[in-house]
């Protein structure tokens, strides 16, 4: 929650009325095709976490998986992946959730988490904190022990209260 | 195409009959959780095109996000996604394509690929090359040069004679 990064916010795109009337959507593609903002946003992630000794990432499909996947490499860890349903091929647990427009369901493996390992779910944008919080109860759920929740980007609409309990990055606020 | 990686195949889980009968599914869920193998397999991909002077890598929604990101950090470039249709919220090019089992649509940001940068496209399996063709026919209706193309796996399933105008790299073959 510093103001260290704030410079990155004019490589968010803001989009009126996407994708529905009244919500101005922050769209993160010019901030990824611009190497030294995506570098920048991987590195302020990874780095609030480094001395966690985080085992695993879990990554929210589908541009969590743009961030959980570098930060995991720079954490030298796995990553794990929580996609939408129907979506994985094997043994799985499943947690229903609302977004900040509609519901959703969202899936992992059963034996992605092993009892005890220290876990960091990353998402691309925490606005309400339903879909961070279903990806969080899922890796509980397998016994694995939340050690924070990273974000590029965070929105005002309540995610870090439902979140309280958990240890919250988010690089970029609005 | 050397064997040198042969080795992460005991990471990857087949999975009969999925998503269709008769298809032996490759899982590759156990080697992004393996922190060594998830590293071997990033540095593999990206160490094929170091050389290259490479922009910008596109990664394919959604498993191609996972090496495409990592890849990106590695090489220090930029990150492209090609979502699914209806995914992306500003203006772009769409373009339809064969998969394995069944068609489907990838979409791309018009402003994402600058005439003349030259691009990796980044997936996790070459089946048919359906939708490796896709992403770079995207690529290259915006200007982009391809300078070659990479994945985890390659499947015996005519991708490589599809993309053979292109410079190929896979991790894995069966």
């Amino acid at each position: 929650m510093s103001p260290k990064h704030e410079h990155l916010k004019k490589k968010i795109r803001e989009i009126k009325n996407y994708p529905t009337a009244g919500i101005s959507f922050k769209d993160i593609t010019p901030l990824l095709e611009d190497k030294q903002s995506f570098r920048e946003a991987v590195e302020g992630i990874a780095n609030f976490f480094k001395e966690k000794q985080v085992d695993k990432i879990v990554g929210i499909e589908s541009r969590g998986f743009l961030f959980a996947s570098s930060v995991a490499y720079l954490l030298n860890t796995g990553v794990v992946m929580v996609r939408k349903k129907d979506k994985l091929p094997s043994q799985k647990i499943l947690r229903e959730h609302s977004l900040e427009y509609g519901n959703g369901s969202l899936e992992m493996h059963t034996d992605s988490v092993v009892p005890g390992e220290k876990i960091v779910v990353i998402d691309d944008v925490l606005a309400t904190g339903g879909t961070a919080e279903a990806a969080i109860k899922l890796t509980e759920q397998l016994g694995g022990q939340i050690v924070g929740t990273g974000f590029l980007i965070e929105l005002p609409l309540g995610g870090r209260e439902k979140l309280k309990q958990y240890s919250i990055y988010s690089l970029i606020q609005y």
